[in-house]
């Protein structure tokens, strides 16, 4: 099945004529393929270059947001029709090397607790080996995935990539690693694919608003497929489920709310809580670990009034003599 | 640490005397132990013993869901005061090697789906081994666990055991396992602590209702931590994260939405389609599937107006034969 050592058929490098910051089913394709063709795409950080690993927080201030997400594409595929299915293979899936987290509240209000985290924060990651390394000796294992992949929309115009939308786009799913194979609903002639948003690494919900933002080089092999009907994207993937793909010990946090979301910020809050009392780190650092690295879970959603949602942190990070024992 | 193997120091079987349905303050204590104790419970299954091996749909009509769930307890901790947290080491738990899946819609509406499940159904599991054996050669892993544990809440009075509360019940986290330890907040003088709902085994969410519903033994270690201080659940763990602790194929449907339980209900929905259409199983089959082995994940919860639930599907449930290799 796997090709990932031949040439792809097509390389697609993002520059000023193959990036685009908006869904758009009006726009020229960069490149036209037939199923059964693999392309390796190059895709920007999520601000299209605007930040870097030398970057500091006062080059925040001045980020253009309309640049985000940089995507790469789109790429048309001959016979795709509304109604198939695009199956795409990611066949490699590389890193460039660094990434970092951004907390952009204020106008941009990103971030589940964005009410409660006013201030702006950027946290440059140091990649080394298959982990970055975070605050007091803490690692963060790495799997990169692309936190934007999808089609054009079948409503003309322009749309914002920040919504993940029934063709898929901004899904932030950190299970579609290397290996995996997406589904996606097509739904206009061509398709219109595009990638980018590498996250290098990145929890269940990427609660801050950004994984750990990277660069990356994706090679994805397409294919149409009309037996299929789906109306929302579909995969199959290997993981990772825990950061070193086997059952390890965690510490969990709940919450327990008649509103999902209301529970969701609870874990979350109660997490970064038990980051800042008993782990020694700041809050900011807490929100930015648990974006990262921190795996949300939907417990139950039928005991009604109430629902429970977990957070889950990987002892596994924290250096050997830190870690709880279980 | 562990003392398995020993004695416990209290033994507490299910019995008149010794369970209760509903959350009570005013409960007397069926034992008060001290700080370090270990109790072994015996639990019947959450109707109170109304199912057994041999029941069958009829059955279900005449359940008398007042008596859900039966609760072995309450246990007071010598000691305990409000605002104290009350540590659970959960040493071994056994299941009683059957157990069964209910929906159970209309007056009770139990279920993520109950309006599209109008019909009762009960499944009667076989157990073999380490699993549970479903049609067409399904076999769900066991890993039992309590679906309720908790003591009791500052509010005086009886109240419902279905809904979650802020000290514990019916959290219906999966990773409780044998191993595992759990924090409570103490609300009131001793504690006063109950567990019961057996699950062989259950889905992150349990979304037709129920487990896989077992009687079980429960063999717990309790301790006082004034030293830290939770208004929710927290617990340590170490899995069961995958079927087979280990990274493993899935097969993911997603929601998109604009509101988490109709993201989640979308997934749910998907992963039914997806388990008719492509598996060959009954919608009512593939609905106690979902909440006997599909876990939930909120991937992303933070690109506004709109959320991404993801349901993953084990392939290893299936034959060898019929697994996707991906």
């Amino acid at each position: 099945m796997s090709s990932e050592h031949d040439a792809p058929d097509y390389e697609i490098t993002a520059g000023d004529e193959t990036v685009h910051s908006a869904w758009n089913n009006g726009l020229e394709p960069v490149q036209t393929i037939e199923p059964g063709d693999t392309v390796r795409f190059t895709c920007e950080d999520s601000t299209g270059g605007q930040l870097g690993p030398d970057s500091a927080i006062a080059d925040v201030a001045a980020l253009d947001v309309d640049r985000v997400h940089s995507l790469t594409g789109p790429v048309a595929v001959e016979g795709a029709r509304p109604g198939d299915v695009l199956e795409v293979e990611l066949l490699e899936i590389d890193h460039h090397g660094w990434g970092y987290t951004l907390v952009l509240p204020g106008e941009a209000e990103l971030g589940l607790l964005a009410d409660e985290f006013p201030e702006p924060e950027l946290y440059v990651w140091e990649f080394d080996g298959d982990v970055a390394r975070f605050v007091n000796d803490i690692e963060v294992p790495l799997d990169p995935f692309p936190g934007v992949i999808g089609v054009a929309p079948a409503e003309d115009g322009t749309h914002e990539t920040f919504p993940p939308r029934s063709v898929g786009g901004n899904v932030d799913i950190k299970q579609l690693t290397a290996g995996s194979t997406l589904y996606l609903p097509v739904a206009v002639d061509g398709a219109l694919f595009s990638i980018g948003d590498g996250h290098a690494a990145q929890g269940d919900g990427e609660v801050c608003g950004t994984g750990i933002e990277t660069p990356m080089t994706v090679t994805c092999r397409f294919d149409l497929r009309s037996d299929l009907s789906i109306d929302r994207p579909q995969f199959e993937t290997t993981g990772p489920f825990t950061p070193t793909g086997r059952d390890e010990p965690m510490y969990g946090t709940t919450g327990i709310a008649d509103d999902l979301l209301t529970a969701t910020r609870a874990a979350v809050r109660n997490m970064i809580d038990h980051l800042h009392d008993e782990r020694g780190l700041e809050r900011s650092e807490a929100y930015i670990l648990c974006s990262a690295a921190v795996d949300l879970k939907l417990n139950e959603v039928v005991n009604a009034p109430n629902w429970v949602v977990s957070a889950y942190l990987p002892e596994r990070l924290f250096p050997a003599g830190e870690r709880r024992s279980i």
